[in-house]
């Protein structure tokens, strides 16, 4: 099949990669209707992680199972799927608690970006859509993947609750995934930390409240303003590097919880303000398929609409500029058409 | 009056020092019935923390008031008060979100091992007792100034539920206290992590229903057999080392919180577990005014005896000793009586 494969820092290619097969009895093959660049894959394509040259890159896919293996009973080929990008059984002690992201069978989307992705633990992992869904629903099933589940635990983390202040830190698309999942959890406050007017226009649809251009201390010292001092009782921290880590502190009011998940890079935690101000942090690999079913329900009854995220679509062989329009942020997410 | 002073490291004294007066009309004066000496004053003792020599010391006093300022309306001198260790007005937007500790008007009992100490925020720090209690309770009510009320902190940040499994390192009067707390919540497994005989005495009083003695991975490897691989659901930090905040993460299941209340000395924080594993972390300086009306009814009905953890008490005299006794560790908490 035709994948996306990493080969070095900013090498991006279209390589012909034998297709997945039914490894486990509990895999299925998905066939990919829809993939995207998430910004996690940045890391390794800006060359901050390690990688092995060659392989597939990319975990957030939508598509129509292929096949499955002898013990998977709950999917059968045909079935249009929500493939979250880690897999899960949905049946251990930690999935049972909510947090499927660290399942004892956990496994990752390997080849998202691709025209076949094996999924494991299918029955466990997968969601099933009402039918085949319109291709104009296609963006916001996409997101559920990852990013807007990935925002929904931000603010799941962070506590937001009905009537309270929230900062989201990081207009990505992870963090206008949380201005959207504050706004519905009924935040009255919601306060985008972003200099970048498309991405300020989304956020403002997504129901931001404030937008604050500023960084740093110019950064807080506005939210502070905006909070009449007191600071904000839930921040969503989307980003992943030490400033944003930093800021989230330093706008979190006592008692606030600082909801992360951005994987965090050369990030060192204020455990001394932590203590004296008892701030919290709470959250990491959002347990995606823990939020699924309800987010899958708001994108069908059109209450959220998180595919406006992605503002470049692109064919697969054009794979590699999707990657250099969102490494120069010339586009927040691009979706891939395989 | 007579009070004790630090000179220099392992140098504790009762000196004469003026009298404390009322400074701001909020000020209250309290005669001290009894004091204690806090885990956190063996920092300063052992030289961790920096010091003015000749400062007073001590910062949990239970007593009776003497004075009160122009604006205090709800306490009046001859009032038996409960001291929170941190002083708030109780009414700012943090004393209004339950973070007494972070309160605006914050301030701190400066001369709790002595005869007299003064109270700032009376109106909201100070809590009254009905009546004079029996002298009986004194070390029960002693205790709620600080130990009682910082391990229920650590229980409260935790999310200790009914039915739970918890885990508390610290083996000292907080940690203890913290086993307490965890019972009264509810918890179904209470592991205290002690290896001193008169220490998991007082655990098992409290709930403990297992007794860990192994430190470090021989520690985390027994929580994971009591809890059949999975880890606790809420892990009590009561120490403040670097060791002991390891292990809480160590023993923690994917999605728990590390309830954490010992100061920290050293601590770095292990974000990638956290992120991986989804671990919180929560706490802080405890809110001690927002616990008291709740710990105190459970005292005053006998529901609870934290006192329990007072196995010496010294007259103020012999403070030097019972420091000495603690840093020794052959006491676990020592009483002052003026």
């Amino acid at each position: 099949m035709r994948a996306t494969t990493i080969h070095d820092t900013r090498d991006i290619r279209v390589s012909e990669v034998p297709d997945p097969i039914i490894e486990a009895p509990t895999d299925a093959i998905v066939r990919v209707t829809a993939a995207c660049i998430c910004g996690s894959d940045l890391w390794p394509y800006r060359g901050e992680n390690e990688i092995t040259p060659g392989s597939t890159i990319g975990h957030e896919c939508i598509g129509v199972v292929e096949e499955v293996g002898s013990d998977v009973n709950d999917v059968a080929p045909g079935d249009f799927v929500i493939v979250p990008f880690c897999h899960c059984d949905n049946t251990c002690a930690h999935c049972q608690a909510g947090v499927q992201s660290a399942c004892v069978n956990a496994s990752m989307t390997s080849s998202g970006q691709a025209e076949y992705a094996r999924v494991g633990q299918a029955d466990g992992s997968l969601v099933r859509t009402d039918g085949i869904p319109d291709p104009a629903m296609f963006p916001s099933l996409l997101a559920l993947t990852d990013v807007m589940a990935t925002g929904w635990h931000a603010a799941v983390a962070a506590g937001v609750r009905p009537g309270g202040t929230v900062v989201v830190v990081g207009d990505g698309a992870v963090g206008l995934c949380g201005v959207l999942a504050a706004s519905v959890m009924g935040a009255e406050r919601i306060v985008a930390m972003s200099r970048h007017e498309p991405r300020q226009q989304i956020a403002t649809a997504f129901g931001a409240t404030h937008l604050v251009a500023e960084r740093g201390k110019e950064g807080g010292q506005a939210v502070k303003e905006i909070t009449g001092g007191v600071g904000a009782d839930a921040v969503l921290e989307c980003v992943g590097t030490k400033d944003a880590m930093d800021l989230s502190f330093a706008v979190a009011r006592p008692g606030a919880t600082v909801g992360f998940v951005g994987v965090p890079h050369g990030v060192e935690l204020p455990i001394g303000r932590m203590f004296s101000k008892n701030v919290g942090l709470a959250g990491g690999i959002a347990p995606v398929r823990r939020y699924l079913p309800e987010l899958l329900g708001l994108v069908t009854s059109g209450r959220i609409d998180p595919g406006k995220v992605f503002d470049l679509s692109l064919p697969l062989a054009e794979v590699a500029e999707g990657y250099r329009a969102m490494d120069e942020r010339r586009a927040i997410k691009v979706m891939i058409e395989p």
